[in-house]
């Protein structure tokens, strides 16, 4: 094999950035790229699939998880856990297989140096402008509470100098080639290359 | 602007790995990247152009140049000068263009650290036996002349270890997608983000 050595990449982004359908087709046109599948303890939703979507667990479960150190981030959210199992994480990219996982800024942060080889990829929409309208646009809740977001939101904004990459979703399908770029050219570093499968097709008789 | 910071991208292979191909192919498909046209006091070849394939200059003109230090790598080939000018790649990602430079191995260790945000990447064909077969269906030379020159190929692919990415030209389509992709990937860096067009965009009214 020319490259054995598989990378988690964490792609993190304000909601309404539209993270998740990148993600998503991101999956369907790359092969071997899997997303990573959360716990969770809030109950399914309507057409929401065990294994899937979420892994749905009971809150002793999850405290078993987090007790066990299985999780490298977790985190309450409205009352319900969400959280994302390192082991998981691990076996898939041992297997061959990358990996993607779509997680918060706080998220992001508690997997900071955990997972050798992690590439960080923020997700920007065009401007506040339009992230306040896609907001609004699906949100029922007063002013009051969209512009407390927001401004939850500008912080987030803020971490994007911790990644390693930013893609600004302005247009989809330019962002999504951005995305797949990134994948693709990660998988060519040096730092992925096969030294063996080199040394037997250059180097066999010495 | 979102990202205005331009880079070098230096490719060098050993030949037959199809790299010119690759580079013409790529400045064709992608816009804002430009082919470095190196210096030369070779004559021209039927069908080459001045400023297109190669600045042809004599070799006074040349050995005013090194002296006024213009390159940042130079070399002499089977009695010919080629070399690189510096300025001129300077000037073009100033202007807000990426540069592409087809180099060998010795030009682009000259190149090391001269021209901040250059990236490597190496060309390999798939193996040792395509390279063979390459070389000696357009060479006219004899097997001796033949096995010299594939054992001095074998000391550039050792190079490899040096660059920052590895591309394979096995299917040309795949590996000029991979090309194609570590450009994109590179331009969305984020190292390559323009903050002034973050804060424009996010905090103006702070």
């Amino acid at each position: 094999m020319r490259n054995k050595k598989k990378s988690l990449f964490v792609v993190s982004a304000p909601s309404g950035a539209g993270k998740t359908t990148l993600c998503r087709k991101l999956c369907e046109m790359v092969p071997d790229i899997r997303h990573s599948v959360s716990y969770t303890t809030r109950k399914p939703r309507p057409g929401e699939e065990d294994g899937v979507h979420y892994n749905f667990v009971d809150e002793k479960r999850f405290r078993t998880m987090v007790a066990d150190n299985e999780f490298i981030e977790w985190a309450e959210v409205y009352g319900n856990l969400y959280g994302t199992s390192g082991k998981a994480i691990e076996d898939m990219i041992k297997s061959g297989i990358d990996v993607i996982l779509d997680v918060d800024v706080q998220g992001s942060k508690q997997i900071r140096g955990k997972i050798p080889g992690s590439v960080f990829i923020f997700v920007l929409p065009p401007s506040m402008e339009v992230l306040q309208t896609r907001l609004t646009g699906r949100m029922s809740d007063s002013a009051e509470v969209v512009k407390k977001r927001l401004g939850e939101m500008k912080n987030e904004i803020r971490e994007y100098e911790n990644y390693d990459y930013v893609i600004i979703n302005d247009t989809f399908d330019i962002a999504l080639n951005e995305l797949l770029s990134v994948v693709t050219a990660e998988r060519v570093k040096v730092s992925k290359v096969d030294s063996d499968w080199i040394r037997e097709n250059f180097f066999k008789e010495e």
